[in-house]
């Protein structure tokens, strides 16, 4: 018998085995099965490969290395400094033309600091004292600019008065710095951003955002806008009213904007096609409302050494916008292995849809318990009796099961 | 025929085809697919949906711009610089908030360094020598800080001496710094990492790592713990010692600490969900075992000019702890594509679970033999000899075969 | 009759129903569909699995923070500056050692600029003049560097002059840099270009891309060639010319070249097989042909202040290579959920394969025709009149349908 069997199997092997399907002439069932294979059909053809490229790879790591550099002057006129003009090297900061710079338009300075004992301002509440006992010796004030030399310092006739510190003196003022003469004149800055962005895994051949020009005047003397999206100058007061925010304010203030540089590669068409997308935002407005530096600044300071071969600095707290470039990158090419999951997926979604009309044709339609019995042929070995109920007998006539 | 066969082909485009089901009345091998179909549905609903969260596109591209500002002074009293105190001016390098940001905790000062010839430091194995012979004129020293005069500077009654050298001098002393005044105070330091993290591709709503809320002095003083999670003010000592460091170790040896923030966002909930995980980890670690600099320093001048208009420069090698804010992070929102796909290969699953239940049905089971004859109905046109053995005949009576 | 259909429902719960199968005994579409299942065993076995390790989830957010380190010196000998020796705190920009570095390799230096009045570069259009009336005062001058006073200076009998600026004077000479003297000695610089990276998501284990050895002087003096894949210090003229660059010109120009480590980790294997892959290719390459900015350079001043307390500069536009530390990596590791769905599609496939067969099977081979009403079962109750054409009758004796 198992003999048999095994010759079965093998002589089955270069068989064709095919289910025998039962037609079942239930147009509605016929008519819904039909409708389910079609709204799959549309949602994988249409929706997963023509709208979301199913068919592709997608690669979404993007290598980038980003050169920007600035153009102008500004002048200004202050009390502290005087007529003065300002080129890159001096509002710039890092000056190296990374892919984060920062440009100073507003600053407080500090000129002529010297290691020596000084009241601290009276905007810190920890410095406030009235006797020297509030001023405990070696003590460092808390958000302030030294140490506490034991000393309290009082003008005359006044009960209260400020600690004697240890520090870089005179102390910065805290005053709020008026609208900052630079930025009268940063509108005529350009930010070139001339960038450089690469695919590591999938775009071996690298991208720019640099139009494919020789026109050298064009390079020169285009800026960027809606109608030279690939023109890589920017003017400075355009971005930040792109970002959507106020000049004059974020001139005074400071603040970061992102220049968010989008590529979206169908790496199945032309390299030409796949163009850098720009977008502006402003990133530190949610601090606007916060407590904790609305705002951007940072302090900063020039050291000198007089005669005597003491040190000294100039204390620069510099307001102004910090623009982070940031490239962001999605490329897709057509690999086999998502298309073949995406279509895998669907036709077993038809097995699914099938399972469905089963149960509406078995055990919904009006004639379903005829259908059932023709579907499932209840077939039983003569050794044990039969629990098949007559309606449930299907097409077998008994000597066909006595034959056995 | 053939016209049949298309009238045929077209009759059936609306009638429902069904598999034709055998039922088996072998309960071991019903329970078994039972079993079969309820794991694969536990492991799809369970693993896949709960756990894993299938249905859900995932994006792990992140686009952030982190902004840090430190505050505290230091108090220090050397040998080589007397009392000084240190403020965020003078030891956060670079000054500007970005990412990545060096807390300078100790250093090697060498003033007055100009350029002229002077003695290698005897500590460099190439500028060792016996006679002027060994210092080749015009030689850099390897490791060295300059270019060998040719001389051979010996102090007297010495046979070994050290080649003279054109560079700064006097050279930089390669003492190793004993501990540092600064780290003694810079516990009082507060890194103020406000963050600004945004999704570019799936999470258009900026999210804040700050805890939103309008109480200000809260903000003001908190600080960040695991009480305080939301809290963006860390003390620069605990987030060493939230790092498994020594922080007296690493102030005066330098070193590099990773502060990660870690989005893990479910994007089909409230934003509101969508939470930092904060992870504080040592980078430089690995490297206190190897030769190559254990800790974190580097060299930098402060340069000078004095009334001949001569230059000259403060060297300065800072050992100090470099913190990286790495942000990184995950944002799932609910997509149909990937949905599918995991219910489909659920389905396809199913389909093995059925064929590997036959196997048993067909082959293993006592009366396998009897079912394989009712599963597999062979048919053979009159035309050709029938190769089929009685065993495998199935359900198929003589005059069914003869009426074709 | 509803009663009967749950209960057959009820029992059929712990049948086992499999499909019924007509056995074709066509070896033609046999050894079709046994070749066309074949070759999708082939696919997804050889190609999903063991090619592209179909069997892995991968990650490709990779967390890393770069450290580097520059040494060596270099002695120029130029007219503006005399001899003058530089080291790493002169030429290394920003001294901090992050993963963006620029090394200086020659420079323009303007000394001894102040705030004044000065004729501006008669290079620059804009400024060329032939009356006052051509420099309107207060107006910056374009791509210049001040703002016009409203003076036109001219040599004697000379008719075109060039306007009278407020700026730095004097102005930076634009003369193009003559080849570098510090290129000559930057050969012997070294990049200690000691990496940490580490995967957050799936690598908890630091990787480095230090060789794993306690051979002190190996690390100290090993130099990364191709036969050192793994020693972390590399020379800076190899660099340049493992990027295909000619060194003298980029030394002399500048560029910017980016050092990509790649990580392709098989988790699944041992960690020590994770090890990183260099490759180094020039950024700026692209902008050769363009007018803006062929190389790369940027401006930065010294600030001095003399005896008066007046600020002077010294000017200094930097040529130089700037490296850029690009950090890729893809790690795989086992996971069930991506086996399932690429297993899933490929059973989907099969079926797929099957149903092509039997289009085969039943519309285009000789004997179709009788195959086809052997799959195809047409059932219909006695109630309807049949519609089903003899040859489409299948295997139903008249007295099994009338029997119902």
């Amino acid at each position: 018998m198992g003999q048999v069997a095994w010759k079965g199997l093998f002589l089955s092997l270069f068989d064709y085995k095919t289910e025998k399907y039962v037609i079942a002439k239930s147009k509605k069932v016929g008519i819904l099965y039909r409708v389910v294979q079609l709204s799959i059909l549309a949602y994988l053809v249409g929706w997963v490969f023509i709208v979301k490229k199913g068919y592709q790879d997608t690669d979404t790591s993007l290598q980038s290395s980003v050169i920007t550099k600035l153009k102008g002057v500004a002048f200004t006129n202050t009390s502290e400094l005087g007529e003065r003009l300002w080129d890159v090297a001096d509002y710039v900061i890092p000056p190296q033309g990374e892919n984060v710079f920062f440009v100073m338009t507003n600053l407080i300075v500090t000129p002529n600091q010297r290691q020596a004992t000084c009241p601290e301002s009276d905007r810190i509440p920890d410095a406030l004292c009235y006797k020297d006992g509030d001023c405990m010796a070696g003590e460092a004030v808390v958000a302030g600019n030294g140490v506490k030399t034991g000393r309290c310092l009082k003008d005359r006739d006044n009960i209260r008065g400020t600690c004697e510190i240890l520090a870089w003196c005179p102390v910065e003022k805290r005053s709020k710095p008026k609208y900052s003469p630079i930025s009268a004149a940063v509108v005529v800055y350009d930010v070139q951003a001339k960038r450089e962005t690469r695919w590591i895994s999938l775009f071996p051949t690298c991208r720019m955002n640099v139009l494919a020009t020789n026109n050298e005047s064009y390079l020169k003397s285009c800026r960027y806008s809606t109608e030279h999206p690939y023109c890589p100058i920017f003017l400075l007061g355009s971005i930040v009213q792109w970002a959507g925010s106020d000049f004059q304010e974020m001139a005074s203030e400071g603040g970061v904007i992102g220049i968010q540089i989008e590529w979206n590669c169908d790496l199945d068409k032309a390299a030409s096609e796949c163009n850098p997308h720009y977008s502006f935002s402003r990133l530190d407005n949610k601090f606007a409302e916060k407590p904790i530096s609305s705002g951007y600044n940072f302090r900063f300071a020039k050291y000198y050494r007089d005669a005597e071969g003491i040190d000294y600095r100039t204390l620069i707290k510099a307001y102004g916008i910090r623009f982070d470039v940031m490239v962001n990158g999605k490329a897709g090419k057509f690999n086999i292995i998502p298309t073949i999951i995406n279509i895998g997926s669907g036709l077993a979604l038809m097995g699914a849809g099938a399972f469905f009309c089963d149960l509406v044709l078995l055990y919904l339609i009006k004639k379903s318990n005829f259908y059932r019995g023709k579907k499932y042929e209840e077939v039983k070995s003569s050794s044990r009796k039969s629990l098949s109920s007559p309606t449930l007998n299907g097409n077998q006539s008994p000597d066909q099961v006595g034959g056995l």
